[in-house]
């Protein structure tokens, strides 16, 4: 049977746990949603020939490559998409957009905000479509806050309460690695970087934050029977003014034992207030001050088709997506963009966004002092 | 690139809420799991040529047909799947077993034991290879609870308590349907199944029930305008005895107001626990008799790679699967066992069993007193 | 400073933990209520004259004696409280009414109903007032549950999951004890009663009830180096149906491993619905069918000073009831019932129906079938 | 019978929400704690004569006063108990201490840290044993944690994430109080300063602060038909270095919109983990690094008489204590500190230590930069 869509072919490089999970979303997102393109997998790249061909079979790729090089310039790709460790994104980057390709690079954008403008200005010169994958924005649930937001229905928004912790970083034998080094790595960059990119989701551009970063586990095993000099934060902290008069914090934490998925925030309105935890990512937990006297509580509300795009993967509510369709939704709502069909969900100009604020957070708590952003 | 693997051309019959889904795990289950063959999405039937060539480009079927016994005589097809509405069900899977397909079919397996028993047998006289869709059962979470039984960590088991709790015939207003009829139907055959399902799956074999079928809502519009007497149950429970020397209950329930899918289960043993919601699935709540005094609670134990096949999906713990990520892993069970990897996850004889049950259940509460399963 | 009101003198038989409860209840309650008596803690009986001597002055009573009979007939003591074992309440309480005393009886009211039957009778033909100790029932949660069904906020009520769940039996190494009798003991009498109790304080009365009453542990050790049979059930189950038309389930369970206080409902109505947990009996869960599209769920409804009368304790919301303030307001409703302002709470005719559903329940266990209450 | 206790004669100033605790713990301290002194209720002073009666009347005092410091002037009286205004602590503490009272003080100690010291170092002067009310440290729960660090079982603690919101300021048209003035009031000293003790309380000093006090409700009517601007903060954030090596944060917000009481903490140790809400009190969260593989995870331990003193309240586990419980322990606590039975659990100079902190936050807040403890 004719299929009328025009084709999308997709270059992957890098086949990690961000590689698999992006093409568990190619796979999925076109049953899901009525895409304007089909999704075709290409080409894959990775580190060997041996090790791109396993993955262009284990994946479901067409073709497969040992040089990243070959893969961007390949006149038959459209679509570059770069889950290969953060400080080879710029130049793969700036590679693609060089050669007309659209491009789908995986947080964070770069290490360091500079290179992040690079690719922001290079790819809005070029007029090629950016994603930077920030999944959690995608669940239907958040976008249920930020409508509760918009409504109204919480009144003025006051305070903000965000974190995103987890455990993966807690065990101070866990050897020294690229996520160490002082050029943009951390734990504020890793994983305060969700945290921040979901405050300004919810509440829009914060202006001022007071950093607070520290390193708890001083030094860690070199992988030579010696130990290295940890430089990069476990926890970084901010308080924070948003342009919208209200006040917040948030903290991200990679020593935060026993948590797993905790990206959670408390919104405090006038009329009404909001909690969530990625824990239970399926719930919205919401409080109207509007509700009659002791009737009032935190409602729990499931996921369900009244939360768009919940009802694309279940016309039932309560039975749950799952991360992988976090993944899905956020290709096509990029897929759409390029399409022409709606602005860029999170385009490099909103990665370069995260990158400025974890930066700015970096030099209060290095140099003291609250600081604006630009 | 050559692909290797032998394929399996699928037919698909029924294109509503249950075969979305089946597509969905179509589409991931190869890419999540190393399966032993390409899937390919051949033909779909539906109602109209229309209906089923708008279902093919939505769902990226390469053909489509209105008549589900072209479909099924199709020898380019191998395996038949089966989400048409529940009466039809035997009469498709008779003939796709008559052709020597393999039968994929959604719960019930059919409205009365009798017509599952006859399917059960013509699967096994052909030898081919079925699956009923009782999918709750392929989480990790219920692998894990099954594990810590079978360890001895909960010690001898005592006592069961199930629950499967829906709201959608809550609405007196509901027209009466296909679900109302008496041939089978009723919230215990609907819910109860799934309840009874995941008991026997932790607990091995119920040997007998006592059983109570309430109807609540006594009748429902007829959509002429008048009304019909509803003789199915709104709510079916039954106590339980297990072989294993355990008792306990379960409900099915599709008029549990707030409830969007509460399947649930407490299991007490003489030297652990567990608690677990299908509201928070990616959780299993574990007690151990054997931690220290003053330190004993019930662990909340978040879905992670160590609950196998948690870790094909994501690496990570915490993040958490999907409703649909539930139907790849019941695929992928299925067709590792098709390809004679390990047996069948849920036959047509565990179908039947079901159906059994439910009747058993059935008869219990119409005719009073305790029944013994044959 | 003169005190104008009238002395209530009490004679305590029984100093264990329910004897300590009540003692506890009594020095809170005059200060937490304006109680139309004051009370005066007069006279404790215990096993031997230096066990009541030690109760006395542990407990703040005048008086001690260790023979129950001179306690029961002293003329300056008005009210009676037995928090005796179980097979001594009726022999006291016959006495104390006979001697013209109220009595306040801790649960159950007697081990037989015949028992329970002739001291609900002898008290209301002495005209003294009676309470038997259904505490869960002050809880204000329950008030509110209560409220939410009488205005109609849950619309007509279908269903009701009710299970009180203990484990201080849950090892086969406790000893036989009384509660192990055949006399009226086991798991159902134990807490499954307080399950009917809470049923019917909510919905009204039981009309019909089919049993369930299983021993899972059959033999005890008898302290005397063998093991004694044990006769009595280790979980009572039932399913019930309400005069008000509603089907429900309870449960007693007193070898549910992990389980501290699990006192437990969920109720369905056409309109909304409720769930509650004991283990955090300070939150009822409405949700409300009512509420805007998108925007439902169970509202975690924390109690406060709109649930009465949570204001006595406390005039701020969240801060949380113990339990021994529950027992507080027994006694204030008891003291206020002897005082003429209010109906008794929970007289010995409550406590008689409440050992009468036990019984049916265990015939019905026993002999099979369907049973209708008196 | 003879009490062979000595007395302790109470005086209490102030008869509004602390007043009526302080009695409730008064009463029920003496039934649930082996006490060295019996309690006498001696005299209540209140605004007036009338007030002062009723209060003495309902609470169970035999004298009253309007005249505080004839109060404190009477000889027969051995320990004053403030719960008056904020701003009056100061001069009824030091008169009574002068009188040589031993002086237990509602919180805050004194609105100003100065004043707080003089009152700390004339209660030592004079010998006479002095507490201060930050009842939520004697929760059951909160010893289980500090044991749970004592003991290592939570490793080398990393980090501590405190919170004290609730929401009884957040109506923008709540009138400016006292507590709205520049002396001492704020977010931060009547919340913050809770989550401040409970931290000093569970890790230790805390040597350093960075502070973040923000007014999000400028002004509030002056009950006079105008606003008057409001100058303290309606949240206060801080974050925290202690002298183990940690760090820390903790938010104040009385504009915390649907929060009633939470007072909740996380901590994060190399070996293990802490979460708590002061909305579930009677349970404690804790995660072991070292549970077995796929086991791992939160346990909800629930308060009993593994968790001192709760089984003096009650003898069973999971029955749950309640915020008035927490104050008897308190005063139990306090009674036998005067006893020479043991410290002060929270003495003076512990409240003058909040109010240090408190203002050093505010300091820093207002001048900005880290602020090192004295």
């Amino acid at each position: 049977m004719a299929r009328d869509k025009p084709k999308l072919r997709i270059g992957l490089i890098g086949t990690g746990f961000m590689g698999k999970t992006h093409v568990f979303g190619f796979a999925s997102a076109p049953r899901v949603f009525d895409l304007p393109y089909e999704i075709e997998l290409h080409t894959v790249a990775d580190i060997t020939d041996l090790a791109a061909a396993k993955a262009a079979r284990d994946l479901g790729f067409a073709h497969a490559t040992a040089d990243w090089r070959v893969l961007v310039a390949n006149p038959n790709i459209d679509l570059i998409d770069i889950t290969a460790p953060n400080a080879l994104h710029k130049e793969m980057a700036l590679a693609a957009i060089a050669a007309g390709k659209h491009v789908y690079c995986e947080k964070p954008l770069a290490p360091l905000s500079a290179d992040a403008r690079a690719m922001a200005e290079a790819a809005e010169a070029a007029g090629v479509k950016t994603q930077v994958g920030f999944n959690y924005l995608c669940n239907p649930m958040l976008g249920l806050a930020r409508d509760l937001i918009a409504s109204g229905e919480l009144g003025e928004i006051r305070s903000y309460r965000g974190v995103h912790a987890e455990d993966y970083m807690m065990e101070a034998s866990s050897p020294f690695t690229f996520r160490h080094d002082t050029a943009g790595g951390g734990a504020l960059a890793d994983l305060g970087s969700h945290a921040l990119a979901t405050a300004e989701y919810l509440l829009g551009p914060i202006e001022q934050v007071l950093g607070d970063c520290v390193t708890a586990i001083s030094e860690r095993p070199d992988g030579k029977g010696g130990t290295r000099e940890v430089e990069v934060d476990d926890i970084g902290r901010a308080f924070l003014r948003f342009a919208n008069g209200a006040s917040g914090s948030i903290e991200g934490n990679w020593i935060a034992t026993g948590r797993k998925m905790q990206h959670d925030f408390d919104i405090h309105g006038s009329k009404g207030a909001i909690a969530f935890s990625q824990e239970r990512f399926n719930e919205l937990h919401f409080y109207s001050a509007a509700d009659a006297a002791g009737r009032r509580g935190f409602r729990r509300i499931e996921a369900g088709p009244d939360h768009s795009p919940y009802g694309r993967f279940c016309v039932a509510p309560g039975h749950q997506l799952g991360f992988n369709d976090l993944k899905a939704i956020e290709i096509a709502g990029y897929l759409e963009a390029i399409g022409g069909e709606r602005p860029e969900p999170f385009n490099f100009r909103a990665g370069l966004r995260i990158q400025t604020l974890v930066e700015t957070i970096q030099l209060s708590s290095r140099e003291g002092g609250w600081r604006r952003l630009g």
